[in-house]
């Protein structure tokens, strides 16, 4: 039983025995139910680095979106000596630690693949060390190369073809969420002695090839955790200790996060469920005196600020697929616990908060977790700052606590974790509205014209039969699961052997459990054609060698989107019967198989690959991102849509149903005070539903377009919008992208 | 089915089908009956290299014992352009082909442990490489780090306390055997092609981590094979395609061979079984006409020369355990097929004949697969090679046949595996006489004073019960038998992890065979120590700590070496029980769990570790080789010595039963004639018993004591001698080993 004076005044004794966060936060942590008046505005020190920060952020997007790339160094832990924001600013960072050397400079990170780390430096003029091409080609095997090693060929086929797409297969899978709390609340020794602690336990007489392979996890991650201690010593500070105050227990707590981003490149690099945790250090600071308010928000401004901060080296087709450079620093406020009790701090206050203190940002990707019985000031509070920034994003805690307890944190978009007890491997998505496409073409690509799928009998059919159709959908899905999950088991094999995430395990419990996250394309196309099929009459337009490449419909039929419960009642087979199949298949390391509805930016990309479908949408258009319904489908206001979205079981996609809509301001009321209450209201009905997820845009098309037309006006450069699953400033999105956001429904009516 | 117009003239169906080599002999070798008297001698290319190669073994002997070593460049395939034993004479080199660009240069092997290979540069005055020290430490991890990172606290104790010893845990495991011939027989494209396939073959939805590690090792042999056609094109040749001939026969086999020796530095780095293989090469051109006898004995001797040259950088307490530089280069002649014909051809006279043409030597380790019905000639002739040179070993064929067939190679000192179709996992020795003394002792170690293994019960009585010993006994082995195969599960995971041999694993089925190679030492002390318990009384002396450190013996006892029922029982029970306690053991990928009795020259370091024992050797004192009875303990002559280790059934240790003996001349006979007529008669006895090895020494224990006192006499420069396992050129032991080589029995009567 551990006994540090750095815990003077904390209660409870459980989270003493062992690690436990969850239970500390319980304990300790102080219900707010007041109002944001108490709030303060940024410090000078702020002001002044964020304009620093901003300079270079513009000087950034001059230089074509990357101010500066290293080449000769690997990132890791001890790769650099300390680095700030600027050096004449540097006493006045309130929590300090960069990636690199420099601020918004890029790390050179080859574990997960030396081309695509190779491929990114020269995208953007910079010149990929030859020593460092040589150790990663000759000596050390990446994830990447361990990963086509192994494919089949018609694993890559299927890849290449992109009914499989946007795997994880050369750079790193991300969504996993350490947890961070745990170094400012132990210290490392502490935890180093734990996971000793574990080496030692798991050891047992007959041992096997999987028991060795933790072991080893084990030995990197306690490796890992002495380097973050070098790391720590590198900025002048000892973090082997708990941390002993509120400014502490910030710089700890990203220490832990910074090791984390010094590692890893995936695409989600999320902070996880921060706010409660580091208010109690707040709280007791400001009992004691030690504290103002106004130093508190300073911390807290000046950590996010650092989350704005994150940065890593993409190529252009990570670009394409994911655009704006989002990071998915993604940071829960709100929830409530277990017992009943609101977890509102005053801190959810003041992360919100920096979206005024510093204006309105992608970055860290700012996550309500919703429930109506949140308390009333923090709903609408909430609901303010999206009418105002339109940068934050709600998640229905009540779906969600059962399934993942009071503690879960959000490791990407929208999938929930277990903080510090669970990890997910990211397993990208499955083109189900291709695959339609396969099943009519016994599957041939329609694009690729080749033989992908297995050659089963195609339809011939002049007009499509709906239940020739859905047999031979049932078969192509059945398939496409089998090849997804064998697909994905390989990536997290090989990420695992080659890439494993030893900073960030280092901080999750060696007994881990691991869920399989899957993901749907598609969904809404999928739904709106079947139903075309069944209620109205589709004729296959076949070319030259009898691939259906076309589709006309006569008369009218229901879409997913309008309260309509035949088209919604097909959303939910369709969900149902592929989580069913995924089911079925062995996952590797016996992780649990979830699925997700979530297609972030790359509905575009994904779109481009897709041929014409039977409800219209025409070969090449932007996919539905999401769990949205198709564009121009939604018919019966905002509300009507909401509702077709919310009778999606959660339980059938427990990796997340992303739903992205925009209101019209005029639609939610005349002042900010009745939009509030308005968008609260919506919310409230929405996620009493059991919705999982929505992102809420307040503007109208208009803005759009002008921003689109006119980038270079100042209100526009930080105009911030919130895509399928994060927030990204809109002037960074391809005029492609940008003109998908625009075609996307913005509700004037509710 | 592949048809090469390489293949004119050879006959059969199964070999073409599919990778069949056993098959191929069996359809096409000619036995051969007659005498010795067609062989030819050395010509003067051969005696031109041989004696600039003579010249550059004297200069490293003279310069302690390296020649030259690497720093810079980490070996492997294409690590190097060509290299030859001079530039002058390399049109003389008839098979070509070096580790590394220069002759007896040692090359640079990271991947085992990079300390050992950067040790290994340092005693003997070579400065290793600062980048590859950062290449293999901070990139890329090695075998022994692996290792290192996960073993138990108990295992690392019991290892420094030598109770389990000569762990290949530190370099390469070695005591795989590639099938060299297939190279020859179906060239390297053919290969790729059977690799591609079972790539194709083993792909199956639903895979896991292990069909994964399949995957990538098939991959990497790919990779292997395909870099071995560039290491041949360097030389001038294109391996792609089967061998024309006999010389494209030897040197195809070779570059296959020399991959192995390029890319592993295990201490057994074994050639197999290729004499009849080859012979069936050089019978077609002999036919034809397009070779003569003497072109054909000086391929062979050229081959030889190759394998006399293969050179490992070592460090001083690898070199302690096998002194002398040894490789383990063994290559087999003899046996019989299953069908009952001989194996024996002209080649099998010519390997043996090179002994002749370029003196004796201790590499390749020549071995004799022997059974009393190989044609008398050949018997004689063997016979007579050893009574001239002892350079040779023999093992028993009528009991290795039944177990692996005909086709199988001797991976190290004596074990065998069936050719192309098995590997071994390598796992040195367990010290059952320390075992012994820790069951008296409650698992504290006699010499370090530490509890090493369980606190069981001590004995504490003033004599020793048998009952009680042998009940402690049990307890123990059986203690030790599960931490020494979990710690060789340990070595062997991290091993395919961290160094896969591919190239040598591409010559190799896919569906390999796999088995578990354990090791006893002490294994004749144990056995004399329970019979002086037994039959004798044996006093313990403890010290003031109470650990028993010595015993006094009262009385007589049976011991193991003279043929009486009652010791030779004793050392049944004993190998039987611990093989029993292997059995019980999971062991690494499904391997079968063997045994030997066979400690090489680590005997004498192992004596060094290990106390005083209950039969008299004092502590310090040189354990009893292999098999062999103690030193002293053999009363009755050769035979009854024979008899004894002739009792233990080769299906209980499997990995080999080494034994070896030196016989005086004199008591072979007094002319060479009647030496070789009684040796064969010597041997026929003992393995008609079935027995399973025996190294044969003829020579008086005057002339080793005299080479020891005067090693420059000329006639000692080559004088070489079989020590437990494998042959060495007296004058490189240490004074400590030769002392002990001194201190055996040296037979002089029957």
């Amino acid at each position: 039983m551990a006994h540090f004076e750095q815990w003077a005044g904390f209660k409870g004794k459980e989270w003493v025995n062992s690690v436990d966060v969850r239970s500390f936060i319980q304990e300790n942590y102080t219900p707010y139910e007041g109002d944001e008046s108490f709030l303060e505005g940024p410090t000078e020190a702020t002001d002044i680095l964020w304009s620093k920060l901003q300079e270079l952020q513009k000087e950034e997007r001059a230089k074509g979106g990357v101010l500066d790339m290293e080449t000769e160094v690997v990132s890791g832990l001890t790769a650099y000596g300390p680095g700030y924001i600027s050096e004449e600013t540097k006493d006045l960072e309130k929590v300090v630690g960069l990636q690199t050397d420099k601020p918004l400079k890029r790390a050179f990170m080859p574990y997960g693949g030396i081309k695509m780390a190779e491929q990114a430096c020269t995208t953007y003029g910079y010149q990929p060390s030859e020593k460092l091409h040589e150790i990663f080609t000759k000596y050390h095997k990446t994830h990447n190369q361990g990963v086509f090693d192994i494919y089949t060929p018609e694993m890559k086929k299927a890849r290449h073809n992109k009914i499989i797409t946007g795997l994880p297969d050369t750079y790193g899978r991300g969504r996993i969420v350490g947890d961070y709390r745990r170094v400012a609340l132990y210290g490392i020794d502490f935890l180093i002695e734990r996971k000793q602690y574990d080496f030692e336990r798991y050891a047992r007489h007959g041992m096997k090839g999987t028991d060795f392979r933790l072991r080893e996890e084990l030995a990197d991650q306690i490796k890992a955790l002495k380097e973050m201690k070098e790391m720590a010593a590198a900025y002048g500070y000892d973090i082997s200790q708990p941390a002993k105050d509120a400014h502490e227990a910030v710089q700890w707590l990203y220490f832990g996060y910074l090791a984390a981003i010094k590692t890893q490149n995936g695409a989600a690099m999320s902070v996880g469920r921060i706010s409660t945790f580091l208010d109690i250090y707040i709280e007791r600071d400001l009992k004691a005196g030690k504290i103002t308010e106004k130093e508190a928000q300073e911390l807290i401004d000046h950590m996010v600020m650092k989350f704005r901060m994150v940065k890593f080296a993409r190529i252009p087709s990570y670009n394409e697929l994911f655009s704006g450079d989002p990071t998915w620093a993604t940071l829960e406020v709100g929830g409530l616990g277990q017992d009943g009790r609101s977890m509102v701090t005053k801190n959810d206050y003041r992360f919100l908060h920096t979206l005024k203190n510093m204006g309105p940002s992608p970055e860290p990707n700012l996550t309500v977790l919703y429930s109506s019985r949140l308390p009333e000031n923090f709903k609408k509070f909430a609901a303010l700052i999206s009418v105002e920034t339109s940068s934050i994003q709600y998640e229905n805690d009540d779906v969600m606590r059962p399934v993942w307890g009071d503690d879960y944190s959000i490791c990407c978009c929208v999938s929930a974790t277990e903080t510090g007890k669970e990890m997910q491997f990211f397993g990208a998505r499955a083109n189900l509205a291709k695959c339609l496409l396969y099943a009519i073409n016994g599957g041939i690509d329609e694009k690729n014209k080749v033989q992908v799928a297995p050659a089963y009998r195609p339809i011939t059919s002049e007009y499509l039969d709906f239940d020739e159709v859905m047999e031979k959908y049932d078969a192509m899905m059945e398939w496409l699961s089998k090849l997804y999950v064998d697909t994905l088991n390989m990536i997290h094999y090989m990420h695992d052997k080659y890439y494993y995430e030893a900073a960030q395990m280092a901080l999750i419990d060696t007994d881990v459990k691991r869920s399989f996250a899957t993901g749907i394309a598609g969904f809404s196309h999928v739904v709106d054609s079947l139903c075309a099929i069944k209620y109205a009459k589709v004729k296959a337009i076949r070319d030259e060698d009898g691939i259906t490449t076309d589709f006309e419909i006569e008369g009218d039929f229901p879409r997913y989107g309008n309260d309509d419960d035949r088209a919604d009642d097909m959303a939910v087979w369709l969900l149902k019967t592929f989580m069913h199949k995924l089911n079925k298949c062995h996952t590797y390391r016996n992780s649990v198989p979830t699925t997700s509805i979530l297609t972030i930016t790359s509905n575009v990309v994904y779109g481009k690959a897709t041929g014409s479908l039977p409800d219209g949408r025409k070969a090449g258009e932007p996919l539905s991102p999401g769990a949205n319904p198709s564009y121009g489908a939604e018919k019966n206001g905002l509300l009507a849509s909401l509702n077709s979205v919310a009778k999606l079981p959660y339980e059938l996609a427990l990796d997340g149903i992303s739903n992205t809509q925009t209101i019209s301001p005029s639609a939610l009321g005349h002042t900010d005070d009745e939009r509030k209450e308005n968008l609260a209201r919506v919310m409230d009905g929405y996620f009493d539903q059991g919705a999982h997820h929505l992102n809420v845009n307040v503007f109208g098309t208009d803005k759009l377009i002008d921003a689109m037309e006119h980038p270079e006006k100042p209100e526009y450069a930080n105009f911030t919008i919130r895509v399928s699953g994060y927030a990204v400033k809109f002037i960074d999105l391809t005029r492609e992208q940008q003109l998908d956001v625009i075609a996307r429904t913005c509700h004037d009516h509710m």
